[in-house]
């Protein structure tokens, strides 16, 4: 792989510059749509995200031997997903937040019924994007088909939408790790493994691979969501671009509360290891940007 | 066609049926999901609405001889894509709807934020539903990678969202029949098309055909508008479902309103008669399906 030799740094930078460039122009400028629409959609994609689902398609499929232009339209489609579930959590009528990433939530800048509206464009335009892997790039229609149905699924009422769903019901009730754990699996972990196996197709993954994926997937995600129930408590304000303890002032429940710090700490160290492994058993030909990846999340104060 | 023999309203039962009973399984009972979504979800989706889009999509693919089977995913499908629009229209944010088709929306029987996702995991689910006229009924992958295609653009911020986002800035701000007629084109029209093409793509329509179906259906989808302002204005409350002159009250524009009675009814009538033509040049095997169904939707009363 060209990238091989530079800094994992280096490496994210690179696939963010493209991906943003990309996703610059993921709705074409002679579209005729509303331009306050247009703009409520671009607002929260351009909004300065960590781009990790696009990293994690793309890293998944270079572990291949992949090539990047031919993943990048899937990449944006797991972007615009996170993007729209971003907006709708935000609304007044769901996690009511007024800030996203230190800048005025969606609906605080275009309303409301706009906001709504931005989501469910977001949402929709993601899957026409994956076609274009097949019409452009190559990639087989059927491979193309797998990838729409699993992101149809990973984002769906058995995915993202049904551990929105159970957080919401189970707000100020949840008492156990396990349900927690679902929440988590849902929530994020879904549209995480999502992003890695499209990537994978799109490089054309075996089972043996697509099943590792499901294992990193899932551990790197749950890592990532109690590192970010740890940040929330002993993070740096202006880094995470929100104030400090907000699940604690919100009564949410989160691993820190649930089994301590360290405990907490400990156990993003050990799914770390557990979702390296996995990719290392797989025997992908190119699995440093994945390995890279799960050290970088582990390690991050943002 | 084993159907041609009888009469449109008992064709239009059967297909009903059919096109329900898939719809009551479009959400395997072995799905692990909150049972409030999967309820909320149902709720809208099995209320009782004319399965129009449904019922077009079939009729397409038979007007070319294909199989109804093959063609239920891709009806449920847009079906699911419709309810999704109408959970999410009524909103408080957006119509601020009590009553849907005499029951109360679904805001009002299961709160605003399970509304919202009920209204995601159906948008988000419709897509996967594709796939399984690959899978299961042998439709060629490239054919339902385009039927995703365009549901996506049709149903996406070009389509539906953007007409009803153009709806929700014009409010009170609309003058003409342009700026009407885009609205409408935009927020019924693309779904009608969407319907009819995805359709006609299970039996393998050529490009005539499609081409047919576009202006079939952009002609019907505005006519079935027209009418439905006339129906606000002198139908029968009783069958409408919902209070008479509520356009009126909400200071709708509506073609009655902006070119008067009698030319809106002119214009329902010259409208099917240029959607039919359209279909009876292009030579459809079985055509009378469409032709009866464009009669049908000019003389209904609700």
């Amino acid at each position: 792989m060209m990238d091989e030799g530079r800094s994992f740094q280096d490496y994210l930078t690179a696939v963010t510059v493209q991906v943003e460039r990309d996703l610059l122009q993921v709705f074409p400028e002679d579209w005729d749509m509303p331009s306050k629409l247009r703009e409520a959609m671009q607002y929260s994609l351009m909004a300065g995200g960590k781009r990790m689902r696009p990293i994690m398609a793309i890293a998944a499929a270079e572990a291949l031997g992949g090539c990047r232009e031919a993943t990048l339209p899937v990449a944006c489609a797991v972007e615009l997903v996170h993007t729209y579930s971003l907006i709708h959590d935000d609304l007044p009528a769901m996690d009511d937040d007024d800030l996203r990433r230190g800048k005025p939530t969606n609906h605080k800048v275009f309303g409301e019924a706009m906001a709504i509206l931005a989501g469910d464009g977001l949402l929709t335009h993601a899957f026409s994007l994956v076609g274009r892997a097949n019409r452009v790039h190559g990639v087989s229609a059927e491979q193309c088909l797998a990838i729409i149905e699993e992101l149809s699924i990973y984002a769906g009422p058995k995915g993202m939408v049904g551990g929105q769903a159970a957080d919401l019901l189970g707000e100020q009730g949840i008492t156990s790790a396990d349900e927690l754990h679902y929440i988590h699996t849902h929530k994020t972990g879904d549209m995480i493994v999502c992003a890695l196996k499209a990537g994978a197709r799109t490089a054309g993954a075996n089972q043996q691979h697509l099943n590792a994926l499901d294992l990193y997937g899932y551990s790197i995600g749950l890592a990532f969501q109690i590192q970010d129930d740890i940040l929330d408590l002993i993070g740096e304000e202006v880094k995470l671009g929100k104030p400090l303890k907000s699940d604690e002032k919100q009564h949410k429940v989160t691993y820190p509360f649930l089994i301590g710090l360290e405990a907490s700490r400990q156990k993003v160290e050990d799914l770390t290891e557990l979702g390296k492994q996995a990719v290392i058993q797989a025997g992908f030909p190119y699995p440093n940007r994945l390995l890279e990846l799960a050290d970088f999340l582990m390690k991050r104060d943002h």
